[in-house]
């Protein structure tokens, strides 16, 4: 990018000022949850945090905590709401190796029924315990390091 | 099921009392965490709730947000741990049709890389802005029903 241009504005912070156009479920102090606009299954919404955050690191805990706490809700509601639900998924994608493609922190909400298509494949692995614990180690190293 | 049988007891529960083995790696007041048995990449977690809930709906509001802020601290130790890790999904799937397999509720802490054969896939929709105002407003007016 020339140094004379600044970065294109992020698409969720758009949308919370309401520069850009959004189909909105639930606005509160900290959080805001509107519609996807492609959605896996109808009633797929995103539930994000009003302050701009890219990723889980930079992410306050309580910010977190109230991003879950909405999705939690706003599950209760779907589940009541008549739309074809019979079980909900709740997916974070954080960096682009793990599909996150609006570098704005957000989590989904996904309405699943049997037969609605969607698929998760992965190369699934089956480590004995031994190796299992070696990672678990090694984890918990990691977390010790953690400051809060 | 015959009634004089009792039904089978929670493969996490007996693993939180210790009667089934696990790789741990947190163990909080109110949350655990411990290595997935069939990880799709090396430092898969499951983070659960002490307290036996099948379902998202029996949850606990402020026990959901444990559980968020213990998977949230976890990412941040996924990253720092040396393990191949570029990214993150958190991942939480309610009911059987959202793939949920062991029906107490847990968080699943996934570390991604490139190429790592992880891959979601799905029937992507492509709703008008007026079914996507539609569907919102559906789902606005259900939530306001829910008392928390």
């Amino acid at each position: 990018m020339p140094p004379d241009e600044t970065p294109p504005p992020c698409t969720f912070c758009e949308i919370l000022a309401g520069r850009l156009p959004s189909s909105q479920v639930y606005s509160g102090a900290d959080v805001v949850a509107f519609m996807d606009i492609r959605p896996a299954n109808r009633g797929h919404m995103l539930v994000v945090p009003r302050r701009h955050v890219a990723r889980l690191e930079e992410l306050d805990e309580r910010a977190g905590e109230r991003v879950f706490q909405a999705a939690h809700r706003l599950s209760r509601a779907v589940y009541r709401s008549g739309l074809p639900c019979h079980g909900i998924d709740l997916f974070l994608a954080d960096g682009e190796e793990a599909g996150q493609e609006v570098f704005h922190v957000h989590l989904h909400v996904l309405p699943r029924f049997a037969g609605d298509g969607f698929k998760i494949s992965a190369r699934w692995l089956h480590p004995d315990r031994a190796e299992l614990d070696e990672t678990a180690a090694t984890l918990r190293e990691s977390l010790a390091g953690i400051t809060t």
